[in-house]
């Protein structure tokens, strides 16, 4: 019942373009699953990809820097597929498993408190406001 | 009806000591209120500060790059007090305002593609198991 | 370890009162797991059951509102289960293609807003108080 | 500490004109604190803008449905700003009390069932792979 | 915009039995504001409160008990309302100050392992299968 | 791509010792799949474990209690791994059926009326602040 992945051969012109353009520009013979799914409505693909193309472009932050971004955002919704897809990227933009290992330590204790501050009910510091 | 926050001259001795050690290492004349209504269970309060001492201390990744990554997860958990004191932490770390601004847009597109991966149901790549 | 479905033949009188009025209100020749499971606290499945009936109905918003609105929060809240169920009735209810994909987008666009007015720390506007 | 709302006349060309683009689609004398916020990052401010335009635009679903998958999200993430301006979005496309009293209870439902679908570890059902 | 509290003396016949019901079972001089506002679609506000009162009922387990775990919940969505509220709730049903520190140890390190699991993809052990 | 859980034929001594003090407080031949990920990162291990036997031991709250509580959160947070391993613990600590049974209630209703509480906006009694 649910919706099956587009392939390229079967994709209209609209979404092959959009799939043409991933692939030259991360050098990879085919996308993955996701836009193979957000294609079913061409133009969510469209703005996801020119959005995400944008946003994760390096900047004033390094590429690996936004994509363990990427995956403490994931971690914290609880989204295996974006975890996988983001711990992916950011190994491949050069993390090493000692940065990982401090990610998730990070994340792990940002959740820790923000629970504690909210259960706490912490007023906000005068210096902080 | 809710706890109120313990200023020093009124602590425990094993409060003021954790107290004396957060303002030592951070050098700063007072603690701020999450620690001092963490005070009200002391075990918390020192097994937290000391996790969040090692977990946040310079490694594998830089100071300001954890900072960063746990403004992200408090955006994500919707902790306004955590927002603004990491988002002061990462400020105080050297985080730019350029910096700042692509912090947000990666929490936001995260946030973003995160719910399409879930509503499409999105099924993990053979490459990414 | 887990509890398992409790099947028609082997539920007590009031689960399957509970099941038969499922059926003939849904008209359909089994209820589903959900129903299976929550029937493991009898009060529980009729409770949610009544409770459902109710809040689902048409009303001042027709069913397929009711069912892309169930969707939004379950794709929100990352739960597999009950976003393919109610993706399910929402195109029995009469969701096209183009309606899904809209939902879809929709969806996407307030997590990811909803993240940049938290990490900007917005200012509710006088107009909206 | 925290960054301040950007008002018109102390913006800068691109993001004036933006503001100005907002102010005309929606026949507003001025913008919200969102767009002020979003302004001090700009390719955030106009890529949010015309994302949200796009998304939120009369489509195969209409704009008060839209509003009000919005607010479903934006209760279920808790996010007081976007409940608020989504709240008031959606009445101005026409929603009524009896509308809101029924999406309210939806939300509600939704929650509800999320976490016992979640808690009962509840297996997909054949019919909805 | 946003609406307001129903008082006893401006509500309608339905909604005043409701309330008149919650101040007999809680004996209490008046209901707060959740239910004043609920109180704006009048099946909701009967509907919720059946089921609270069904719910928190005394049974297999103990009200303080259930208290606990309702705070649980509303620390780790965030609800402040919701917080306080059930704090308060549990205060009254005996929470004693050192409950409530371990309750509050128990949520955060829960929220931290929560994300630990996910952010490490933990497979599901055989023996809890 | 994904790490593996390390055995402990394989793991360096640090790790092994946490391993063999698990076993050894828990009185369990092997430690599960949670702890041989978390192992990749030997000091969020040690701390975690700690953290956990610390939080966890019997105190003002009894296991039993504590361990629902704990169920509370990760059915909350949509944790499937957290779910079944606390689940279990919960049983082990003589959780019954019918007390399985009220926390799924309680947690059901806690997650409704969060979004109620959160979707109507209301405000703070004056007795609960």
């Amino acid at each position: 019942m649910t919706l099956k992945p587009i392939e390229h051969a079967d994709a209209a012109p609209e979404v092959r373009a959009v799939y043409d353009d991933i692939k030259a520009a991360r050098n990879v013979p085919d996308v993955n699953n996701f836009w193979k799914m957000a294609a079913h409505h061409p133009p969510t693909l469209k703005r996801t990809w020119e959005s995400l193309r944008e946003v994760m472009a390096p900047g004033a932050l390094d590429p690996l820097v936004k994509e363990m971004i990427f995956v403490a955002v994931s971690v914290t919704n609880g989204c295996d597929y974006c975890i996988r897809s983001h711990e992916a990227a950011a190994r491949r933009a050069g993390m090493t498993d000692a940065q990982f290992g401090e990610l998730m330590a990070v994340i792990g204790m940002a959740n820790e408190t923000n629970r504690l501050a909210k259960g706490y009910q912490v007023e906000i510091d005068e210096a902080l406001k």
